[in-house]
């Protein structure tokens, strides 16, 4: 049977699905027995050359025709943003036609409403390209681990701050220089924003939480550090004592409610992500039956996206075709989510201080005044001014910020360099 | 909605299923919005004790009650083997039943006969923890990947293999102890033949490649090698030329066909793959637009299993609700099976020989007369006899089992001591 498909937007994305769905067009029915046919791709500039060729009046320059089009039986939403999108994935929804996304902020900032309209028209919202491209995330998540009380997911989930920080740690190069390599891949934008400041990794974050634990989180209840300003001597020092700083979406579930939090955090070497280099995307699971799950992949790049994008319109497509009326997948449950102040970490500090004794003294008094732990101190460097290195056992966010607060009110402590937290099962 | 379900043993991954379903019923209610009851639970031994409790009337001696149970929704099979098994499954199948099975034995011999029945009836055959326990493998190959043209899929889909193969590298146990302590774990069966013979992972191997290709191929003929008599030497060479020794299952897809087999390869320790210890399975999927995936876990015991099971189970109960007649997303093409003997892969090959001038000038003409070029050789030891170590460039299969045939008749070859593929990117 012939399916008709409309295409929000054919940047990189939408590009390449366009010729997948053209070039491949015999090979993905010999495969899935569907014929899905692109009858309309909307565009800011109908003029503009493309790298596909379609029939004249396929091209048009407005996506909301896409909704009341009674040729198109799918519509496929990857144009990005909030404004036209939110419009198109919404009214196609209303319109009972079954959407497919690859629009993270979109997902996570209305997802709720939109899981909603879905419901109501019986018509399946997919988006398994919204987060970690082309590994398979968000089925995995939603279905196969459906019966599974999740943990904790840990992600690596933006492929430009990894590919950064791994140039930093591999290479010895700035965060600058790094950055700049990164512009020049193309892996970040000319305005690095989205990427560096961990924007992009917390809609992914708020996603994987939703899907984890039956949940919706506000974005901005998402507690976020990016990695602007990291510096080498940081990831110097981390190697040094056995770990890799990796910029991290955590969800976590705690007895309190649920933590949803993105920030550089370092991770043992012998950690599965630890290991995850470059562009790279990965997604570590804590199920209390399942155990430990690792899904690893591109997550980035218009052939990965493009084929998680193509996975789900063929979802929908069979599910048209078995006249299914969709039940919801994904519950939305009111999350409680926990103060950040209470989730306890260890910490990593780096402290400028005088070289003079009784310095380490106190130090460690002030973390003893707070009731945090010290696993391990380190000094570097002799003179006027030594490098202190602090790593905590495991204590409560308030507790640690309170104590490094009064380390750096200390005569003989110049500056906090920096604090990163360690995420780790150790104490 | 209340969906009954119906269970066909009540071993380790049926005992934890049942318990999991009884006692976090309220939770899952909350997740999925189905209540899930138990309703009947087919076991060899109505009178032995059981780690749940159920009411009367709930358990039966007969399996095949289960087909025609007018209160039974869904059917789950996890009694295993091919017998009453294929029964019960087909015969669910055939009354109009959503099944779940665990079964990679019965998937992998009589896939495209149960999945025709599925498709008469319009219902769903799942079997997501047929394939490495609880990791999400099938639905992500069926569906998150339908789009994709897959290259390769390399597995490691045995734990038992691969936790003796691991204290076979890591702690320098020789076979009989490292299979000794797989059976003190639980991790080996007494008679451990399906394990270490390569039989599970052959039937694992056949579904992948069912999965990843569109084929169904009959698991007679993939090629299968155990790993009984892998020595700690080769063990022991093969870390000191950069390789560790993994039982892999593969399923490549080649200009005249798909090839699938099951050997113990060697892997460079940089791969993905190569460090996949103790019980733990992998999968490295190549695409050749996603480009390389690793989905990696648990790939037994019961919790893990249990989840695979449940989310099945949770799909099925929901497709119930949606009233979809489903149409089958495994699609099942006559296989073009390549012939074994064209794979090109390099060569690990451990000779014997006497130590005098002349001996690596005899073994290397003899690889170059059948076309297989040399990457490098290593002499161990020196005296009477020597061992030399060889790793071929990659070359046609019969090309290099006639190298060596006519290397072990040579006078000075004493004796081929072994012989593994090595898969890599590489030439």
């Amino acid at each position: 049977m012939t399916v008709g498909i409309g295409i929000a937007g054919a940047g990189t994305v939408g590009g390449a699905l366009v010729r997948r769905l053209i070039d491949e067009h015999a090979a993905l029915e010999a495969k899935t027995g569907l014929d899905l046919e692109v009858r309309r791709i909307a565009v800011s500039d109908v003029a503009k050359p493309r790298p596909f060729t379609v029939s004249d009046g396929v091209l048009t320059g407005d996506a909301l025709t896409l909704i009341d089009d009674p040729g198109i039986d799918v519509v496929v939403e990857v144009m990005g943003g909030t404004g036209v999108a939110a419009e198109v994935v919404l009214g196609a929804l209303q319109a009972g036609k079954p959407v497919v996304t690859a629009n993270k902020e979109l997902v996570a900032e209305r997802g709720p409403e939109l899981f909603a309209a879905a419901a109501q028209s019986g018509v399946p919202l997919l988006f398994e390209a919204a987060v970690g491209g082309g590994i398979p995330l968000i089925r995995p998540l939603a279905e196969t681990l459906a019966g599974e009380r999740i943990l904790r997911v840990l992600g690596i989930v933006n492929g430009t701050t990894n590919y950064i920080l791994s140039r930093m740690a591999d290479d010895g190069a700035t965060y600058a220089d790094a950055l700049a390599a990164a512009q020049g891949l193309g892996y970040a934008e000319p305005d690095p924003t989205a990427d560096v400041s961990g924007a992009d990794a917390t809609s992914k974050a708020a996603i994987l939480a939703g899907l984890a634990f039956g949940t919706w989180i506000d974005t901005t209840a998402v507690h976020r550090e990016g990695i602007a300003g990291i510096r080498r001597a940081d990831i110097g020092f981390a190697g040094d004592l056995g770990y890799v700083i990796k910029l991290l979406s955590v969800a976590e579930r705690t007895p309190s409610g649920v933590s949803v939090r993105v920030y550089p955090a370092m991770v043992p070497k012998g950690h599965p992500l630890a290991s995850i280099r470059g562009a790279t995307n990965a997604v570590f699971i804590q199920g209390a039956s399942v155990g430990e799950l690792l899904l690893a992949g591109p997550g980035a790049g218009s052939g990965p996206t493009a084929t998680a994008v193509l996975g789900d319109v063929i979802d929908a497509a069979a599910d048209l075709l078995s006249h299914a009326r969709v039940a919801p997948r994904i519950r939305v449950a009111p999350a409680e989510v926990v103060d950040f102040g209470v989730i306890a970490t260890k910490w990593y500090v780096r402290l400028e201080v005088e070289d003079r004794p009784g310095v380490l003294a106190a130090i460690a008094t002030a973390f003893g005044d707070h009731g945090v732990s010290i696993k391990s101190v380190r000094q570097e460097g002799r003179g006027d001014r030594a490098i202190v290195l602090v790593v905590t056992h495991r204590a409560p966010e308030a507790q640690q910020r309170s104590a490094v607060a009064a380390i750096a009110a200390l005569d003989v402590v110049a500056e906090v360099g920096a604090v990163f937290r360690v995420e780790s099962d150790e104490a």
